[in-house]
């Protein structure tokens, strides 16, 4: 135990050098090259007062031209553009939800893809009003699809989900109209309020932005993550590795990158196959290690404890050890450059989704009727690719670190009762988490969560604001390329308990858990909703009232953006380390900083030095504990 | 008739002028002078290789900066700019939709809303295999209002009215993946493939652009004219006016403006209540004149032959008169502008939709549950604004023309019955339509559609393009602002046939119709895809082999480039006279001005200057019959 130590972002980076050195050798663009060509970034667009959104322009808001030439103003064009940013996300992680659903759709006894927690189903089902006496498992799951897929097009009422929610949240969402109807819905509707000559109105518009994140959160994420845990299993802690020491030089290695788990969960079950394995020492590898990047590294670290090489930003430097012979793709966060990066090297970079098509890729369509067989030959192409390695341009950084992962509400609810007196206490709730926090013991919880982005040192805000959170006993939930970010840090080893404060610590030996705890990938995020509903309704307090925040220090897509209009839209301040593109707008800035809290009871704060933004969530979280009296 | 003489697009700017010395009086603001400020604009822009879709950036392509910081170039930058922009059209079209399918489930016998097209509610109900045999007719309307919705939302299968479509046709959008499915799940699906690290392939962008566009125009907008057509009729010949003449100085003046008529026929219904006529007699004025701007003043004019005020460059026009006591809006294409503009005078500036909220606007949310009671309220607020006017501000331009209104595809075939021998003829066809085609008294037919757009001179290339045409024996469908530009200039006075060369003034005469058929508002042009699809099943032949093109000589909005991918989709060549800002990919430009004939059979041109953009035309036209020999 007097062994653990953090791998320090300093460590990262001198890995990452290593690795650009060999990127040099074969004349592999990077990132970081692109960074600097692409910097400064253009003014106009970095404050959001750029606008496309109809050919007469584009037009361009300064002091001497404080108009479009529609007539639209600042913080119209801040506010369009803010919209159509979250209705972006808020597609594409619905549209993700879609897949798992129509995979559900498909399930079968005989497989690929089979129902892995049928007491989950049936407990949606039960939820969702559905009769389950005497049906088969799968006759179920084909209804509960069906069910599910009509909440993207259902022609009236609200979401489903939203019942998850305490009544006070369910009824201020009644209240300010952001209650969301159909997904697609919420999406088309945005897109519509945002055309040319429509919606210029700041309120309208960010009200319109909390209903569409509220379709992610409370609808096309929940739908993705619930139907991913009744088809790939609800995540157990389970130990892993993370780090590109992961990958092993005398493996063929294959990396999965993307979202989606339907393609990974195949690939990983193929990769197990004594066949391939026998392929693969054939071939003059010693096996076959899988290792993923980004959220498809969440998805199958949860339910298979596959080891994570790295997150966003290390998605080029699997490809610069020389030693990946596939990486396979399926949606989001794939850099086309992976494309002509891959050509550098010996690496097949496979692209398996209509939705993300790119160039220099081999293309393997893959959908649920041809999953086993496409897997299959993925996973012999890249065993197949091992020999055309050059054993020259292989280095494998030495850098990985032991992580506990899988930390679902379901494994949190048990974990806790494990530290339950069960002769006393009822079980099943997350009331022992509740009373570590009304004691003191623990002061809350954050929710950190989001991508990297150049703007902030890579993975760096991620792991110092974790570390100054848990020495000041604030538990993390963290999600995404930001749990990531901690499991490579070491902050998901257990022994990281010994840099809490002496309250956590206590906590994290007792429940034999992490200080940070792994929830999943970013469409996960609707997990963290269940947790604080769960919480709010076990303490009796209202969401807004916990001592509970969200964070993105270094978020960069349109689903992060989504993801912050539906945390705020809960009830959860949120916290940000780069700027939305809204700084040309005071109106939009007071809208999000200040406006919505009439509506939901939180509010973003933009802080983009991290030492302040870490400081304004310790105090967040002080105030709130006042304001109950904790 | 020998009187007879087009109004010029330079009267119309002398007009235009004169107003403007009015705004100079009262310090308006104009969107002439905002295009001045706004020009030039940036060519990044322009060009479509600026990218905004994640925070790590903007990015923006350079000789020196070839890639965005993920890697994307120029293609797909342009690619997934040009998809996003289909899909903000796509969904905004559909969503106007929508809003009609939720108007037909809300009508009832006893108003305000009823079925004024019964005949054609069953005939569409025939055609989705509906019963309809002894229901009654608003049981009916709320069964297919919801299987319309479900249109928007439906878990699997294509759209229904794909099936209108000439067998060809269905085949090869099967083929090409574009059939479109839920018409949501397409705008959904758009942007997940835009997302950050989704799709940044030409082939596939491209692609997906075609089956949004189709997912509009065979779609969404075919719900809104189809079932707009149920509750409000089915537009027949009708005469009425166009231009700013028509507003009265005498009267009180309400202008309509926007899209979706449930708002429109509202208005006008109780602008001829004989007890708000004489509320504005007891106010001073003569009478109440309605009149309409953009697409609204579209559907008002074809079914109740409400005069047009003008397009959309001259909304700021009816302002600019002094005399207009109201203009009242529902959804797209409005200025903003219109909010600091009313304020120079006494006109209220009223916003009714939550999808079109605009700063200092008089906002008086409208739906269907409150329709009759808010339009009363509206035109009130009308008359009794009628006193503030300032007399000294009241110019109305003497200037108007006489326009014949209302060609629905139901008003042309039986247009063309009557110039049928109904001894030998089968009559309901458009085979008298292809008669005079083969027999090259007409050569071809052109659809002009579209907006305005400062980037052309207003009205200019719609009116300079259209007489050319129509000399050459060129028939033309005319909707939305291109439609109204024509009736300006008085092109569809059935006078206009002396500006058409020999065969087609035949035609006129013969027919009695104008040379330029009014079709509608831009979500019309559905009926010129089912007018295109009648005469290819009619002539056995497909649509691509028509000497028929598409033509958007003035676009400005997503909307124009939705509707471009579904004419092209449908295999009608397009011509655009403004660049949809592909111009910074080669890539882009071959996928839609050639790559997709592989599909659809039909492509792109884009062509700014206006003189070969019409000899283009003529050509292509020209083309089409040598190639099937007639």
């Amino acid at each position: 135990m007097g062994d653990f130590k953090l791998t320090t972002v300093e460590e990262f980076e001198a890995a990452t050098e290593r690795l650009l050195e060999t990127g040099k050798k074969v004349g592999a663009d990077a990132w970081q090259y692109r960074v600097a060509n692409q910097t400064p970034h253009c003014k106009f667009g970095e404050q959001g007062i750029c606008c496309r959104i109809c050919s007469m322009g584009p037009c361009r808001i300064t002091p001497k031209a404080p108009r479009g030439i529609c007539g639209c103003d600042a913080h119209g064009i801040v506010g369009r553009n803010f919209l159509k940013f979250t209705a972006g996300g808020a597609a594409t992680h619905s549209d993700h939800g879609r897949e798992i659903c129509h995979t559900l759709h498909n399930a079968k006894a005989e497989g690929p893809y089979t129902v892995k927690d049928p007491e989950k189903l049936t407990r949606i089902a039960h939820e969702w009003g559905v009769e389950t006496e005497g049906k088969d498992i799968y006759a179920l799951a084909h209804e509960m699809s069906e069910l599910a897929l009509m909440e993207y097009g259902k022609p009236f009422g609200y979401q489903n989900w939203l019942k998850r929610a305490p009544e006070h949240t369910q009824e201020l969402w009644q209240k300010a109209e952001v209650a969301p109807r159909a997904i697609d819905r919420e999406v088309a509707t945005s897109l519509h309020m945002t055309h040319m000559g429509c919606s210029s109105l700041p309120e309208a518009l960010v009200r319109q932005s909390i209903r569409a994140g509220l379709c992610d959160g409370w609808g096309g994420s929940m739908c993705g993550t619930e139907f991913s845990d009744v088809l790939f299993g609800t995540p157990k802690p389970i130990d892993t590795e993370a780090n590109l020491g992961v990958m092993n030089a005398e493996n063929v290695n294959i990396v999965v990158h993307g979202h989606d788990p339907s393609l990974s969960e195949m690939i990983c079950e193929y990769a197990d196959d004594p066949e391939m394995i026998a392929y693969a020492k054939e071939m003059g590898a010693k096996g076959i290690t899988i290792s993923g990047v980004c959220c498809t590294s969440n998805e199958v670290a949860m339910r298979r404890g596959i080891p994570m090489a790295g997150n966003f930003l290390q998605q080029e430097n699997v490809v610069l050890t020389g030693a990946c012979e596939a990486i396979v793709v399926d949606v989001q966060c794939i850099f086309p450059a992976l494309g002509p990066l891959s050509k550098c090297f010996h690496t097949k970079f496979i692209t398996t989704s209509p939705i993300a098509q790119m160039p220099d890729s081999d293309y393997i369509r893959f959908d649920s009727s041809n999953a086993a067989e496409n897997a299959k030959a993925i996973v012999k192409t890249a065993i197949e690719n091992f020999k055309n390695r050059k054993p020259d341009l292989v280095y494998i950084p030495d850098m990985k670190q032991k992580a506990t992962v899988g930390y679902s509400v379901e494994a949190i609810v048990k974990t806790l009762d494990g530290v339950t007196n069960s002769q006393v206490d009822v079980t099943g709730t997350t009331k022992p988490l509740i009373e570590c926090i009304t004691s003191g013991v623990i002061r809350g919880a954050v929710a950190m969560v989001g991508c990297n982005n150049p703007k902030i040192r890579p993975d760096h805000a991620h792991i110092e604001l974790m570390k100054k959170l848990i020495a000041n006993d604030i538990i993390i939930v963290a999600s995404g390329c930001s749990a990531q970010a901690a499991a490579k840090a070491g902050l998901m080893d257990k022994e990281a308990r010994s840099l809490c404060g002496a309250g956590l610590k206590r906590v994290c030996e007792l429940a034999d858990i992490p200080p940070v705890l792994h929830m999943g990938s970013c469409v996960d995020i609707s997990r963290m909703m269940i947790l604080v509903s769960e919480l709010a309704k076990d303490s009796g307090l209202n969401i807004s009232q916990l001592p509970v925040v969200g964070c993105a220090p270094e978020w960069m897509s349109e689903k992060a953006v989504s993801i912050g209009n539906y945390v705020v839209g809960t009830g959860i301040d949120t916290f940000l380390g780069v700027d939305p593109y809204v700084a040309g707008s005071d109106q939009m800035a007071q809208w999000l900083t200040s406006g919505v809290r009439d509506w939901v009871e939180a509010a973003y704060t933009v802080e983009t030095d991290i030492e302040k933004l870490v400081d304004k969530m310790i105090e967040r979280i002080e105030e709130k504990r006042t304001a109950i009296g904790i």
